[in-house]
């Protein structure tokens, strides 16, 4: 028996989020558990970095487990995702250490949200944007993204997964980066809140269309007690695109 | 009564092709005319520029249609945009001379093919690429499209859209494009046999993978009665990207 760690990439569109709920609803968690029970695993849930909401995409989600395999690593790879469906993939295995836990090892998170700002509808990037139109003021949304950078209560940005838990986070990057249509915002952080990419991302937005002020969000961190009451950024512009450990 | 022209963006995905076949079958050109006579068209079928395969992608397909419509285009756009499904849109709208028919008056049809070079699945390209490994030799593909360019005639590849038409055809470019795993190949002519591109893409990726030589294609375009039987790249690979007319 080994321990090991692989990266999951996943288009959400048709998943009840990431994880498992009752028999019968699809989540990512429930499809993975599935593909490692065909390859001999049988402990009773994996390892997970964190928790995405039904919809959201990840490029780099982090799963562990622990398992007895006699060949390498990069078939490890193949035997799981010969035994997943096409809308989830393992990107790569690799064996660590017993103590290594995908979520309590991690040292930060980065999401990437995609904005398209175009006035009509593009069916070939809805499934993994959001559209907003008219254009936006990306140097406000800039301004206001720098802002979150450094440690700051989120509070009302967003809830504590374990109820009482402190809603203090440190955010490493907080960037747009505009290619014509397209303006990508990318967030690292040590965790994030409940919804905080996307309420954070629903506020930047609202800054962009020039409906708040960028001083809302710098009062909105200096007040944990306020409540983030405007637009949540949908879940298909958002992807969980890497967890890092060193 | 004024004559419209309109670009057209599709995801092929869940349509059976473009051209409307019998009553209950989902094709990009019913659901388009399902669209235009809720804003009071009322002719038998719309025009089209070419009909794409099930699963081929457009972001640049054009239909011309005639209409009594008092608004501006852009509100035409903006009309058939709410009743079309998230599948497909209206990119945008311009009058036209009633002489304008979107296939006769073409000069050239522009196609994008996406091959993704990466030893595992990615579920959130899978839908608009097709996956090859091991990884391929680019220089070859590119030589061997090279060949193309000009006018050949590309029997081999391809049937003509009449029985008995001619099938020589003008390539004006053929090239490829590489952006970390990404391959991407674009391809325009005056105008395109039936499943041309799908072949052309097929036998240079055969070439990519050290299967068959470069030579072999301009065997191919030597001699008209030879017929190309190895792969045909997938249809979620390819898309209309834009028609021509000045």
């Amino acid at each position: 028996m080994a321990n090991y760690k692989s990266i999951i990439a996943y288009d959400g569109t048709a998943f009840k989020g990431f994880q498992r709920q009752k028999p019968g609803i699809r989540t990512v968690q429930s499809v993975l558990e599935d593909g490692l029970r065909s390859v001999g695993w049988d402990e009773g849930s994996l390892k997970a970095a964190g928790r995405t909401d039904a919809g959201v995409h990840a490029k780099g989600q982090v799963i562990a487990f622990a398992l007895s395999w006699k060949h390498s690593t990069g078939k490890l790879t193949d035997a799981l995702n010969a035994n997943l469906p096409a809308d989830v993939s393992v990107v790569n295995t690799e064996a660590v250490e017993a103590d290594f836990h995908p979520r309590f090892s991690a040292r930060s998170r980065e999401y990437r949200y995609t904005l398209i700002a175009a006035p009509v509808r593009d069916p070939l990037r809805a499934r993994y944007s959001w559209r907003i139109w008219p254009e936006p003021d990306i140097e406000a949304m800039r301004t206001a993204a720098g802002l979150l950078i450094g440690e700051h209560d989120f509070a009302a940005f967003g809830s504590a997964p374990i109820p009482g838990g402190h809603t203090l986070r440190n955010v490493l990057r907080a960037d747009w980066k505009r290619e014509k249509d397209e303006l990508r915002f990318k967030i690292e952080a040590n965790a994030f809140l409940y919804r905080m990419a996307r309420r954070l991302v629903g506020a930047l937005a609202e800054i962009g269309a020039g409906r708040i002020d960028v001083e809302e969000v710098s009062d909105l961190l200096d007040n944990p007690s306020a409540r983030w009451e405007g637009a949540v950024a949908p879940a298909q512009g958002l992807c969980l695109e890497a967890v890092r450990y060193t």
